[in-house]
């Protein structure tokens, strides 16, 4: 690192306007120093971060943010952005407990502007700002910067339909990287490739630049052509309609997002029409950092790793992950039965489907960026007799649950979803925590929920589900697993029937997941100040144990434990099945309470929300004393 | 009617195989004389249906269904479908408990192939079937009926996007009829106008009849091109590339949908291709019945009418509706408050926001059937300054979910969601009603909860919610309200504060929202019966009032009553609540039950479910005796 960095004098993105384009080139080396050595030691968004350096430049030179608004999609593109909104100095607390968020955050920074963690949103956000400013009477720029994979959700197709409507001014920045999150997925992404790929795209860029450089004051005779900009603007447009054209939205050629003087003369030509545009800019997904080049999808989200060879930093051999032990379970299970399909929605790694995907290509499916889809296309693939295994995090679930409850659970399909990432994830922070799936499965009739305690108790449980048939959910938390043997020969497990661990009379710990463990410690703890306490690993949310229940009543202490919402969660589930059991006893439910749980290490989220055996085993020493 | 009518001799589709195209087109006018004769007796979908009579004639004359499956989005259009697949005799029953459902229903008949009733998902849906048909190496063909409106929901452009990529055969059939539910919106639909109005439109149609009436064998002929099919058709396609065509979508020109003859050679021709084919049909709503094709909206879904005049038949003026006060009393808020916007998502006139729309167009959105993109631009607005409200019906808020949770509760914004239709909703059944939004609103942090119980409860919850800002979910009910007087100045409800409306110490019954009357009357017959129980109107569902909590327990007997799902719902909150503060009582928690619910009248089903005033007293009466 140089000793006289640009980068340590830019305090505001005002800073940069008064560089030009070469100084403004040298600080996006600068910035791309700082991300590798930075993300080096904390993990991150490396590929997607140093593809985008040169646009966040470009957008915040020309734009008066914070009063101008610069949206995110899914910010994990946004380091760059952080770097030169002040926040150079805490970057390396970066995706660290009370450290900066590694997506845009409002609460972090004024120039943040949603909590941009879920893909897809930001055209609808922005949408809405622009309208905003409409109603204020204000003038104010909005532009939003959108790869091309978030573009295959619906949610983000469902703006540009409204946006080709409304016409009201805003930039959309195409981030056309190449690729998602894992492989290219979808005919939109062939449908951008083709274009990239024009021999128009090279000409027309040249063109754009020589008619750039030769037309002097450009930008300004183009303001004062009014309406008819858009006309002129479309002379330098790729004369193939493109279908964002045909939703009303104006698009550029490709351009290089790389060149950042290009970005500029372009931003600064579109920013001044009285529609919505389209800025599709081609980049290179971990541009300046060879080892995230060649490996752009190891490095989408990556641990620590070593600068010189790009090798992640190995911690000393912990049990495998949940994801990977599903991800053989699941291939184990479809060796057995053909009908077995596998669906990803652009997280074929991170759900730990790459083998399946390997050795049953014509069985697997990445939908996109797409849940919504993935759901219901699952349905469709019950209904012909198949029988799909839909992986998909927690929190992104979320997007599909109605398509679970109408498309899946009411015809009663032969359909598991694979929960990954349930409960706190850690440094992703509060868009990427799994809380909510226990409460938004439970809630469906038809569905059974099983919440594995280790990884053999997932084998069990996958094939269970397939065994039984139905819509099933199965949720598992990230990282690594107990540590257990894992059996060759999964078996059905009795439905509704929960598993004690541990004998006790004094109270009963009613725990599911991954929170058996917890439980088990915490009623080590209390045998040493003479409290025995009953573990039982409750296996199923849906159905509970009604049997299990009552005796833990008969101990005069129900305690509940769940890596989830308490509000509408498992435990809630125990103390209504108390009720129509009329068993009457005092009762403590503990999960995460109600309010959004911020970043850090999960061990330590857990320990502050008294879910580690230290605060199960006070909270039931407190209830008892009450 | 005629005694001697084509429809009656209709048992199964195989039957349509024998008719020539002029029988069939009578056939069509049968078919539409029976769905006005009956829809005129039993209310429902009425202008979708008469237009897609020909289509659906057309598809079951060219298919072998079941074994081939023909799929339906939002099936109100299907009607002709149920009378030509063995289900005239009990047509009359229509939406009616016990009877046929308004929509396709997999249990009622092999010919429905999934539950269609929500918007977009018949795409998804479709591929499945195409993909598991290859998948186990049969022929069968799959074909599916899409609107032009539900095409602007985000999930049938996932499922177009991995449709243009995987190239399995498929026919979708575009069913343009220049309307959504309310008006046309989006700029997709602006584009397909473009190419209705194309005088291309036209020429094009009748180059593809002549070259179809001319060539004789041209079915076979073009069957025998095989790879080069696509080729061939590319020259009845209008040259101007459309949006689908870019997607990998083939796509013919478009067609006069109420052509019976044209569309069986155009679907003869494309479903021999080997890769999806979009068929392009134009209709017009409520073709055959003037009074619906003057105002289709009104006959979208439409109650009992008067055949002569269109005119519906009015029963004796009851309250006024949830969904009018809601619209009124929001009218009343933004005369105060210009920062107040209002949202639909294809639902103006359901939601009650025709007079805000007139009285303030440049304030209201309607995002389309886009419920995602309605709830993220609603945090956009808020972002920017404004109040938006976001009226959704339950069932179909269950599409924004994540969008509530991640961009609009985690900011903790200012956003109001009015969530009509919760509760059971009667004649449309179990996709429409309004079961999980206590439980996935009540899961959300930030989020606050309130469920009015009568119309007057409905303007000060509005008023509560704006006046205090961030997140607010407001629940009511389908259909007349409790004939209250409404508030011209409705005052803020204290947070957190629950409504004591009947005293008694025998038992203490919590109602939430519309089952705040029932308890009332099951607190009349205990009295009969010598029981005193307390009623407390609970309005706050989050935060729950925790003294009246406390005060019931005392009673000895806590009864929770509440419009939507138990699983997660309000009285689990109020359980959950006992344990907190140490209140050990006997409880009984009633709702609907964990299964999905059937179609019928509200009144017949609430009693079915035990949540009338019989049905509540006869629960307490049974629990005070164990």
């Amino acid at each position: 690192m140089s000793e006289n960095r640009i980068l340590d004098a830019v305090s505001s993105p005002a800073d940069l306007k008064l560089l030009d384009n070469e100084e403004l080139s040298i600080l996006a080396q600068e910035i791309r120093e700082e991300i590798i050595t930075v993300t080096s030691q904390t993990g991150g968004h490396v590929a997607s971060s140093l593809g985008a350096v040169e646009i966040i430049l470009a957008v915040h030179s020309m734009l008066e943010c914070p009063r101008d608004k610069f949206v995110f999609d899914v910010g994990h593109q946004a380091y760059a952005h952080k770097l030169v909104t002040g926040r150079l100095e805490e970057f390396d607390t970066l995706r660290s407990y009370g450290g900066l968020s590694g997506f845009p955050k409002p609460g972090e920074s004024p120039y943040d502007v949603h909590p941009s963690g879920h893909a897809s949103d930001s055209l609808s956000v922005a949408l809405g700002l622009a309208q905003a400013r409409d109603l204020a009477g204000e003038d104010r720029k909005v532009v939003t910067l959108i790869g091309d994979a978030a573009l295959s959700g619906g949610m983000a197709f469902e703006a540009l339909n409204n946006i080709g409507q409304a016409q009201t001014p805003m930039v959309i920045i195409l981030n056309d990287n190449e690729m998602s999150i894992s492989r290219n997925v979808g005919a939109l992404m062939k449908h951008l490739g083709y274009m990239r790929a024009s021999t128009q795209y090279r000409r027309t860029r040249d063109s754009l630049q020589e008619v750039l450089e030769s037309s002097g004051p450009f930008t300004s005779a183009l303001a004062s052509f009014g309406r008819n900009m858009k006309e002129s603007l479309k002379q330098f447009i790729i004369p193939r309609s493109m279908m964002f054209e045909q939703l009303g939205i104006l698009c550029t050629a490709p351009i290089d997002g790389h060149d950042i003087g290009l970005l500029k003369e372009t931003l600064a030509a579109v920013l001044e029409t009285d529609g919505p545009v389209l800025v599709h800019a081609v980049t290179r997904k971990g541009a300046g950092y060879e080892p995230a080049v060649r490996n752009p999808e190891k490095f989408h989200g990556i641990a620590p790793f070593d600068i010189a060879t790009g090798e992640v930093k190995k911690k000393p051999a912990a049990a495998p992950t949940y994801t990977s032990v599903f991800g053989r379970a699941l291939v184990a299970e479809a060796r057995r039965d053909e009908r077995i399909v596998a669906i990803t929605a652009a997280m074929k790694g991170g759900t730990g489907l790459d083998a399946f995907a390997e050795e049953f290509p014509e069985r697997f499916v990445d939908a996109g960026i797409a849940e919504e889809h993935a759901v219901g296309l699952a349905s469709g693939l019950a209904l012909g007799g198949r029988k799909p295994v839909v992986a998909i995090y927690s929190t992104f679930l979320q997007r599909a649950i109605d398509q679970m409850i109408i498309n899946n659970a009411l015809p009663n399909l032969d359909v598991v979803f694979a929960i990954d990432r349930a409960g706190v994830v850690g440094e992703d922070g509060p868009t990427h925590h799994g809380m909510f799936d226990l409460a938004f499965t439970r809630m469906v009739p038809n569905m059974r929920v099983l919440a594995p305690s280790n990884e053999a108790e997932l084998a069990h449980a996958l094939h269970t589900a397939l065994a039984l048939g139905g819509p099933f959910a199965i949720r598992y938390p990230r990282g690594a697993a107990e540590g257990v043997p894992v059996p060759d020969e999964p078996c059905v497990l009795e439905e509704g029937k929960a598993r004690v661990v541990r004998e006790g009379k004094d109270a009963a710990i009613l725990a599911f997941g991954r929170m058996v463990a917890p439980a088990l410690g915490a009623a080590e703890l209390l045998a040493e100040r003479g409290v025995e306490a009953r573990v039982v690993d409750m296996r199923w949310v849906k159905p509970l144990d009604a049997n299990e229940i009552a005796r833990a009543a008969e101990t005069g202490l129900v305690v509940t434990v769940e890596g989830g919402v308490i509000s509408g969660g498992a435990g809630e589930g125990v103390l209504g099945e108390m009720a129509r059991l009329g068993c009457v006893a005092p009762a403590l439910t503990l999960g995460i309470p109600d309010r959004y749980i911020p970043q850090g290490a999960p061990k330590a989220l857990l320990h502050d929300l008294g879910l580690d055996a230290e605060g199960i085993a006070a909270a039931i020493m407190k209830k008892r004393a009450e």
